[in-house]
């Protein structure tokens, strides 16, 4: 069997949990199977060399900073190597331009392009563990590139589908994926199986396991992930296309506080208004989640929407300095709200879990300010200091802990 | 002019030190120069990273070793371009990958092949300051490799050849090349100007202000060196082919302490007797430095060599085990020895410069063990207690401080 298995940053921070990840690859390469390790940077490493650069530079160039940060996951891969070598395991790291990792330009960000596994495979033909730097990728000019955050993760699951790897594990601190924040509800039950779908909808609402853009990547090849614990034997969490059908309604809860919600009031209720507002955020690179538009009314109407914190100020300035050519009469926003969403491939079929959710948050008097649903999620904003209680009113009403 | 400036890690081991080297380099980029920069890992990166090797396996694999220890020069050079921005000089490191400086297989231990200059020699076009890892470079297997001792100094001049630069300036703490070590003799002068060929003796006689394989280089591709201080403007010494014919005789006193001379004692007086103990020593990789034969007597002879300290232990065991084979009476060595020598192309068409030698170290009352000589070289094997003794002695008689 081949298996592609990517360890975080926490998971190589000392020497000690490097020996740890260390056993547990010996024991994979010793039942038999080819392995291919993915690692992140130790600990906190990437963010001291950010620290460093900044001493040096206040606003270095990405392309050098890039540059700076690849030597993280090569320190975690040579040192990997040579404890694994203690253990007798035979292996070699390799790095991004070794692999041939292929990206797009665009440093700090990149996104992987094209891998050649030609060297991974000669490597795995005589019976090495091939240990790879993840998070790093070269592009056109030869030079370094990071993917961004969770880009380990990415690395991890593009290297399992270009060697059509039997699966890929991403190991974390936690032991797999759970129908809701077990540190929030405490009643929240860890899932054997989950679609890519649904982890898509999670990872986006703030559960926060696996980064989106690797399980989309996933979805896409197919590739078979397993999220797991790295410190214990635990069997973690399937993701894949189809789970067993005789399943829940709902599969997760998940929350997100990191949400700003902005309404801009009194537009002109004329066709392309709606574009125009959200036009102008686009093109700043504005990320807008939950839109709500209100009925119009004496020839006025409001729109509100929802964008992650840190782009609230942007946004804001943005609407302001447009307020004459937008036309409209005031702009409102409020930060201490939430998100909290019920997730599940069951629901597409069944039209009574959105009812179910606004009841429950009315039981538990709970007032929602905004609602968006897709086919597989029912989502809700409200106030912050209410989550809690509603993601376990939630778990709750959809008898998720059975 | 195209120019490449090489700093060492001292030079870059801090913020303030890095700083300084950028504001050297904008001094020379403003000028009007093509600079190309080669640094080696900060202050004691590379021995920071050697342990934390030898912490997670006592004895790494070289290619794993060498995989962890570029990360050092590629902080340096990713650091230094940072810094170059905020003076405003455009500038761009670049690895050994990207420069394509390919070298032999062997890790740890390299040696330079070939570098493709055409990145390069592009980004010099882009009007760039040009930084590059010293020390490092790729193999057949596109691994790295890196150059051993010395090896920053090997890559700025191996990349001055290769880019036809019209100097190579290797930055020290030192101002430049002395007549004798500062700290030994008072009265040492710094040179202005020095032969590729009297370099090579003092540096491979315990100067060690450039490498020997560097300087090699230098004289190989006719490489003008010019060695000067990265904490003053002072002009430093220039090493090349020729210099000004009115020189004197000798132009500079070494002394290495690094030394052990063994005798074994009472071989049969037949020849290639002194063959097979050669031999022996050369097919373990041990390098044999001064070499006495005496005159046989009753049939027996014995030869005395000298070797670094660090090898006389393997050397001793290998002559042990082959007692019966090289038949011999019996083995001695002493390590308290040190080789004082005097080097000077000008000697090379006076033959009384060994007379001067020995009679300086007669009139100071210094035994002489063993005498070696070269066209442009005297040393003789002392006891180490008189090393400071003997070069001054030497640096007087030969009238060094005028």
């Amino acid at each position: 069997m081949l298996v592609v298995k990517k360890f975080g940053g926490t998971s190589v921070a000392d020497k000690e949990r490097i020996f740890n990840v260390a056993r547990r690859i010996e024991k994979s390469y010793k039942a038999g199977d080819d392995v291919v390790v993915v690692l992140s940077a130790m600990g906190k490493m990437t963010d001291v060399l950010i620290d460093q650069a900044k001493d040096i530079n206040p606003n270095p160039s990405k392309r050098e900073l890039d540059m700076l940060l690849v030597t993280g996951e090569q320190t975690s891969v040579a040192l990997m190597s040579m404890a694994l070598s203690v253990l007798g395991v035979p292996s070699i790291s390799l790095n991004a331009f070794q692999v041939a990792m292929h990206t797009t330009s665009s440093y700090g960000n990149a996104r992987l392009k094209r891998i050649d596994s030609e060297r991974i495979r000669h490597e795995l033909d005589q019976k090495k563990v091939v240990v790879i730097t993840g998070f790093q990728g070269v592009n056109k000019y030869d030079d370094f590139t990071t993917l961004g955050r969770g880009g380990s993760d990415t690395t991890a699951v593009a290297l399992a589908a270009s060697l059509h790897a039997d699966k890929c594990e991403i190991y974390t601190d936690v032991e797999g994926v759970y129908t809701a924040d077990p540190r929030v509800v405490k009643k929240a039950r860890k899932m054997k199986e989950i679609t890519y779908d649904e982890m898509l909808d999670l990872a986006s609402l703030g559960a926060g396991v696996l980064h989106n853009r690797s399980v989309e990547m996933a979805k896409k090849y197919n590739v078979q992930l397993v999220v797991r614990s790295s410190l214990n034997e635990e069997e973690g969490t399937i993701v894949k296309e189809k789970v067993k059908v005789e399943r829940m309604l709902v599969s997760g809860v998940a929350a997100d506080k990191n949400v700003t919600r902005i309404s801009v009031i009194g537009l002109e209720d004329r066709p392309g208004v709606a574009f125009r507002v959200f036009d102008l955020l686009a093109k700043a690179n504005i990320n807008v989640d939950m839109i709500l538009q209100s009925i119009g009314r004496e020839g006025r109407k409001d729109i509100s929407f929802t964008v992650t914190e840190d782009m609230a100020d942007e946004a804001l300035e943005l609407l302001e300095n447009s307020k004459e050519r937008l036309d409209y009469q005031k702009l409102d926003h409020r930060t201490n709200v939430a998100k909290v969403s019920v997730v599940g491939a069951g629901m597409m079929s069944n039209p009574g879990v959105a009812a179910r959710m606004f009841e429950c948050m009315y039981n538990s008097n709970i007032n929602i300010n905004m609602i968006s649903t897709s086919e597989i999620r029912v989502t809700v904003l409200i106030d912050e200091k209410d989550t809690e209680k509603a993601m376990n009113a939630a778990h709750d009403a959809f008898g998720l802990e059975d």
